[in-house]
């Protein structure tokens, strides 16, 4: 059978026949653009006449080693010729000269290809004929020395610096300032010029052939599919290489042939808002180039309905049909040529988050889309920036522009913030409670930094990764935060901080972008958006909690988190972290004091101390998730966090004795012996969880009973608690059996002293990889299990949390070892296969066990995907990720039943 | 059917009918004490008669809640009678009394269960009529009062110290200081007293029917299979609770009867040296337990030839017998009665290391076991300990009983050490180096130390677990050593330790137990032994390796392992660690400035000093192994450990700013700055392994330049060179593809400037997680795998090698919340389903990989035979744990095949 590499616009039935009549099929052979040409075509649209080489033939002629394959210049010779007998006008004829453009177009839009060559067709003698027959000899060689300019460039590789020369010689030589205000003449000159230039560089005459310029663009289109910027972008963006591009060959139409022409580009509705109105910018008397290059003012597209009725009427109707054809919002370019509307191109319009939601919303209202489909139109990425105050994105570059970028991290938690920078976290408490907005920036924080942190608008630190310490708490308070930005050198003493060569002093401005790791010097204006007024994203949530099947829990360690978890839709509490409560001000010291403690007897009574403390703050959790769910989680990290830091210690010992200072002297060796005992070479890996309960049992045992008496009081004001107790760190069954009995018996006796039954539940966090593997003895014992996927991430590749990611796991990312970070994205090959392992093990022994995911990927939609697919109940995030797991998840469902969103 | 709950000493071949013929079934169900006593009988040898009440019986009594089941007691009053009948003597008659002994006796010798009662059958009218039959009524009274105390005490659970109180008043009253010179009015006496003592504790007079006695005792027996000692010893050993215990009840014979009777215990061949000698003690005229108990002097087993010619000749005689009927030594208890000679107990003798090998070896030369059965009968343990010295057993109880034990630590590295306390490694290698004995002690070591612990006779650390540094480099070179003594207090400044209240001065004795991990004050003798002289060991081991499927290969670093290593039989270097090289004194400092190079020149410059010395390394490695595999890994460790210490660095810095001085401050501090800069907080899961060598290739590719010309060097000169060029730490397939290309192109240049052709591979080590879990994947590049079980059991169990033993791993052994330390055996449910894994998807993706392990449980038996099931290609340990890897590899192929030890 002979290939048909060729379709004209209007040939796109008999495209789906041979592709199997699918849309996706068509753009597949088509590509976009050409696909949506032909589509336009089909319901008469006035879209001028051309064809499309198709991306098979693209193909064939990389497999053909770089030559056009079997009869493929020959089918389009006859195309040529077809495009001829269509238009009525002819290649190279000078009374009648056909002109086109020609444009590659992949599948998917792809940055690094082939641009633009418009013009095609015009030769010494045609641009002669051109000139006479629009009696416009300017613009007949303005376009001729634009394709020689565009051809050579684009097609031949020539450099446009020549060419530019020859332009800005050419002003200075007419006094000008502008090319705008060359002539006629001017461009005669730099036309001939220009050919010099190609011949010299090009080695060969600018082509007179019409035909040979196609076929060399045609060639070119090819050719750029494997160009080393096309290959790196399809790298990093997963797109197949043996895709090809199509080229589309179009008649040329010209917007500048007088008043009664003109050129624009239009959205649908409102790109910025969302509003349904049509949006965009035109000029009368002009070219394509000349809207998008600014060089004039251009008009609003409504007074189009003044300076053309007509062609605008036809425009109007044209976005509606557009918009029922393609039921999205379309981005368009036209031009009217002496009168008469042509619309060039139409592809699916970039919006802002907030557009996406509205449009979405507004077409389900309309009835051009389903609930089903609107919910796949707004990624959840796009959620995550309604919630977050920006930056303004003109100002960003304005501040890139002049060189006030200082940093580009890991962006840890998204948002904009700006404020002054303080370099520890007492100077950032007491700035911040002063009204003043700070910047708290550290090499890295640690837990009794917090009070610094909750103070301030953001936080940087040099150090970390994205389950840092610093990261953890920003997400969980939804502050901007930056971590690992390597290059940023603090200078404690100095009081000051050093990146990309520019010093910022303590209380110097610095702006931070959570959302994509920048940091800059000097102060950014943000944008603030508030969730209650954001009616759209509230319906689409509703609709969201509709279809999905798994539940969204949050991270919460205080009541007015788990009060903001639940206005934001949270079914639950997933992670409370109870040792974040030691680390109040009024209790470190009490937790010191019981780490300490020389007898048991002491330890016992600073723990009754303690207990008070934690059962007030569980009653308030009970209180305000009432009827939910609340997952506690034990005390988890090792107990020297609690205790001074031990360089500082360190360092004083040694300046007294250097001094020979006694005095103080002794207790604070004491001091220095007592943290070095509690030395631990990999912390992470070391003496906390469930091991440091088996070994010191008084902690949990304390903390089991301030949740049952909390629980208890709480029930007996008639409230609903559902306390569901979870053991950190367990790696297997028998450290369960060791330690689950006697906290059940606390529990047990807790009840029967203030005599009332609670529905609760024991069980751990599947974090350690062994206990992925021997799921099933552990579910022997557990009720439940949350996965703690950054531990689990940090054993199953061995990578610490604190150091991997500004050592050498985002250069793994930059360079494509690793996919992504499995910090951030969920590693569904590794990590992901001992969750199923998890999974399947554990509801094998106990059915109804109950799963879900409390690790910082718990707000991740990747993650969230997967966590549906595998099975869990449940997913927990911060509060502020509520929302977004909310449409993530619901979007897993939706993926699953092969809804997409077209 | 009627249950038959007894069986007699010569109704084994029923015994056998209903069991189904095999030994195993005997032993079940009468338990191995009576099972002996049944076989002894079937095959003539002069048993006293008697019955057993079988392990079925035991169970019936359990599951009937504490009470004799259906007509048991019937059909143990009808056994007593046939019992009378048998001897022709009756229970209670004065005349002709039968005395019985009632012994416990399970499938497996079990601690805590219950001991024997003797005399059963004594009563105030017996203990008369006795004294009449014997004429010796001190026999008499003193045999009577023995039942009563052994009655009160083992049937009705009455404390020994009022009995023994009142034998010391009557001592005293009677003015004597031993029972021997109590008279046989005394022990009437006494015999009334303890009847007192009791029906006082037991609330019931001492039961004179000697039915009721063997009801009781029967009971107690029953009893104490549901002991508090034997539950928890069943639950430490893993032996089932359902298997019961059988009970023996066994006619009295007495030693005692003038000098025609005496008593004795045997071997039937030398325990301690193996040598085929009937070795024991005997008496004339004593009962059993004056022998063990030592009262008197005992004589040599071959003095019985004078004083009993014919019961000599027959004891020889069932010696033999007995050995050919067990096919092995055999531990006998027997009695001469009025110069009859009666065995009243046989079971299989225990043996030291060194009896084993020559015993096991021997009987295959006498043709009484196969090779194979020879093989199953020494424990690799035992094989360690023939390599070891040992301490004298004598002299280490001697200085325990004195109070000399310092502390306990873990059994890093066997074998005995005596030396002078040394508190760093300078002093111990300039000790070590004018030929003292050296202990080195250490809070924990560091490559650093190296140059001292190699002068030293032994380590010792306060720190750090089974594969903490002093712990794998102690065990490559086969030194005694102790890590994570906790209690042993080290106080560098004062130069002494503290530990168990014992203060050891820098330079004082201690001695150190590596296979017990007891650490002692002051000199312990030891014991040496010598491979080579081992020639039943040495015969053993060449069995082993016709037998075995699982090679052996060793980790070496150096020439003088490699020669060592292939001395004791290793088939190829499983692990060179290229890294130990660059800790030599003349190339620390080119490392060093290697790590802070301010450029890629000077770095550059370092790494060309570098090659020449790994390239004559590695020529002495190949040369050694001529014609055997050779895997180098590349560089491991992260780059800090080979800075100087950073805590000694910012003391100095510390100092100096203090004291104003700024002298050489600023290079200390820059150095400072480097040396944090490269502060990890888990340096365990950080920038080392593959991830070092992405970041920083340089320093692999030279490692690979130095292996290749090395290799090429070696192969000129007529060697066969097989290297394998493994690289650590990959944890994602991607890893190896960014680095492996670029080394097997250095190793092609390499061969091709030299004009050489090796044969070679490049592999990785699985010791992550993820690599584990991807391993289909990562052996699409990988030719070989190398389980790296150190680091795989530490990510799998998320426990830190430096930290987890002494914080709370042996604790969790201990108390049996792990079955054992899972750095000494490989947890088979964690990280063997990990390594399983490992093995089938590498194997399906590459069927002739190669898979090997090379972590420290490659010389641990259990984990070898581990390694044997899921078919890896060889174990490799260090060279002192090749032999003791050869017996075991080839025990795990026997067992497979069903063999055992019997």
């Amino acid at each position: 059978m002979k290939n048909k590499w060729i379709y004209f616009f209007d040939e796109v039935a008999e495209v789906e026949r041979y592709v199997g009549g699918t849309w996706d099929g068509v753009r597949a052979l088509l590509g976009g653009k050409g696909a949506n040409l032909a589509e336009m075509t089909r319901i008469g649209l006035p879209v001028p006449p051309g064809f499309i080489v198709t991306t098979e033939a693209c193909n064939a002629y990389q497999n053909a080693g770089g030559q056009f394959p079997g009869d493929l210049w020959q089918q389009e010779q006859e195309a040529i010729k077809r495009l001829e007998a269509q238009t009525g006008k002819k290649f190279g004829d000078p009374a009648k000269p056909l002109l086109v453009s020609c444009r590659s177009g992949a599948e998917f839009s792809m940055p690094g290809m082939m641009d633009t060559v418009l013009n095609i067709g015009l030769n010494d003698e045609v641009a002669e004929g051109l000139a006479v027959l629009t009696g416009d000899e300017r613009f007949a060689y303005d376009s001729y020395r634009r394709l020689i300019q565009m051809f050579g460039s684009v097609v031949m590789g020539i450099d446009d610096e020549p060419f530019e020369k020859v332009i800005a010689e050419t002003r200075n030589e007419a006094g000008v300032k502008s090319d705008a205000d060359l002539e006629a003449d001017h461009w005669k000159a730099v036309t001939r010029e220009f050919g010099k230039i190609f011949k010299a560089k090009a080695g060969l005459d600018f082509p007179q052939d019409p035909i040979e310029q196609i076929k060399l663009a045609t060639e070119a289109v090819f050719k750029s599919w494997n160009g080393r910027r096309a290959i790196d972008y399809r790298n990093a963006a997963g797109i197949p290489h043996d895709l090809g591009t199509a080229v589309n060959i179009m008649t040329m139409v010209f917007g500048n042939m007088g008043d009664t022409s003109g050129t624009g580009v239009a959205f649908t509705r409102d790109p910025s808002t969302g509003e349904n109105v049509i949006f965009g910018d035109y000029l009368t008397n002009a070219q394509g180039e000349d809207v998008v290059a600014g060089i004039r003012n251009t008009k609003k597209i409504d007074e189009m309905a003044e300076d053309f009725p007509d062609a605008y009427a036809q425009f109007v109707d044209i976005c509606r049909k557009l918009e029922n054809h393609y039921h999205d919002m379309q981005d368009m370019e036209f031009t009217i040529e002496r009168k008469k509307l042509w619309i060039l191109q139409t592809r699916d319009g970039k919006r802002t988050a907030m557009a996406a939601t509205k449009i979405a919303v507004d077409m389900v209202e309309e009835g051009l889309i389903t609930r089903e489909r609107a919910l796949m139109r707004v990624s959840p990425d796009q959620v995550d920036t309604l919630l977050h105050p920006q930056f303004d994105p003109g100002a960003k570059k304005v501040a890139s522009a002049e060189g006030k970028l200082l940093a580009k991290g890991v962006n840890a938690s998204p948002g904009a913030a700006v404020g002054m920078t303080a370099l520890d976290a007492d100077l950032a408490q007491k700035w911040g409670n002063s009204g003043k907005d700070v910047i708290m920036v550290r090499p890295f924080t640690k837990p009794d930094d917090v009070h610094g942190m909750l103070a301030a608008r953001g936080i940087l630190t040099s150090e970390g990764g994205a389950t840092s310490h610093a990261a953890v708490v920003a997400r969980q308070f939804g502050m901007p935060c930056i971590v690992g930005a390597s290059n940023v050198a603090i200078d404690l003493e100095k009081r000051r901080l050093t990146a990309n060569g520019i010093v910022v002093k303590e209380g110097d401005w610095i702006s931070i972008d959570g959302g994509t790791g920048e940091a800059f010097v000097g102060q950014i204006p943000t944008i603030a958006p508030k969730l209650e007024e954001q009616t759209s994203l509230l319906t689409m949530l509703s609709w969201a909690d509709e279809v999905r099947r798994l539940q969204v829990w949050a991270n919460a360690d205080y009541p007015e988190d788990a009060a903001r978890a639940r206005s934001f839709g949270a079914q639950g509490i997933g992670l409370c972290r109870t040792e974040h409560m030691f680390f109040q001000e009024e209790r470190l010291p009490i937790v010191q004091r019981m780490i300490l403690a020389g007898n048991e007897e002491e330890r016992e009574k600073a723990l009754n101390e303690l207990l008070p403390f934690q059962r007030s703050d569980f009653e308030g959790l009970f209180e305000a998730m009432d009827g939910l769910p609340v997952i506690i989680r034990l005390i988890d990290p090792p107990l020297h966090e609690f205790m001074p830091n031990h360089r500082e210690v360190l360092e004083q010992v040694i300046e007294k004795r250097v001094k020979g200072e006694t005095e103080g002297l002794a207790e604070l060796e004491s001091l220095l012996t007592a943290i070095e005992g509690m030395h631990e070479s990999n912390p992470m890996m070391g003496m906390r969880g469930v091991r440091l309960s088996i070994m010191m049992p008084g902690i949990v045992k304390m903390q089991v009973r301030a949740i049952f008496e909390a629980a208890c009081n709480v029930a007996r004001r008639g409230g609903v608690v559902k306390p569901e107790v979870m053991i950190p760190l367990a790696g297997h069954v028998n450290e369960l059996k060791a330690i689950q009995p006697q906290l059940e018996s606390t529990a047990k006796a807790v009840m029967e002293e203030k005599g009332v039954e609670i529905e609760y539940k024991f069980g751990t966090m599947i974090e350690i990889p062994r206990a992925a593997v021997t799921a099933g003895e552990i579910a022997g014992v557990a009720q439940f299990f949350s996965f703690g996927t950054n531990d689990l991430t940090q054993m199953t590749f061995g990578y610490s949390r604190d150091d991997a990611e500004s050592r050498f796991l985002l250069e793994y990312v930059t360079r494509g070892i690793l996919p992504q970070n499995p910090f951030q994205t969920i590693d569904q090959d590794g990590v992901g296969e001992l969750m199923k392992m998890a999974v399947a093990g554990g509801r094998a022994a106990r059915p109804d066990l109950e799963v879900g995911i409390c690790g910082e990927h718990g707000g991740d939609p990747a993650s969230i995907e997967f966590c549906h697919l595998i099975g869990q109940d449940y997913v927990s995030c911060s509060p502020f990720r509520v929302p977004i797991a909310r449409l993530a998840a619901a979007q897993a469902a939706l993926k699953e039943k092969g809804v997409t969103a077209k």
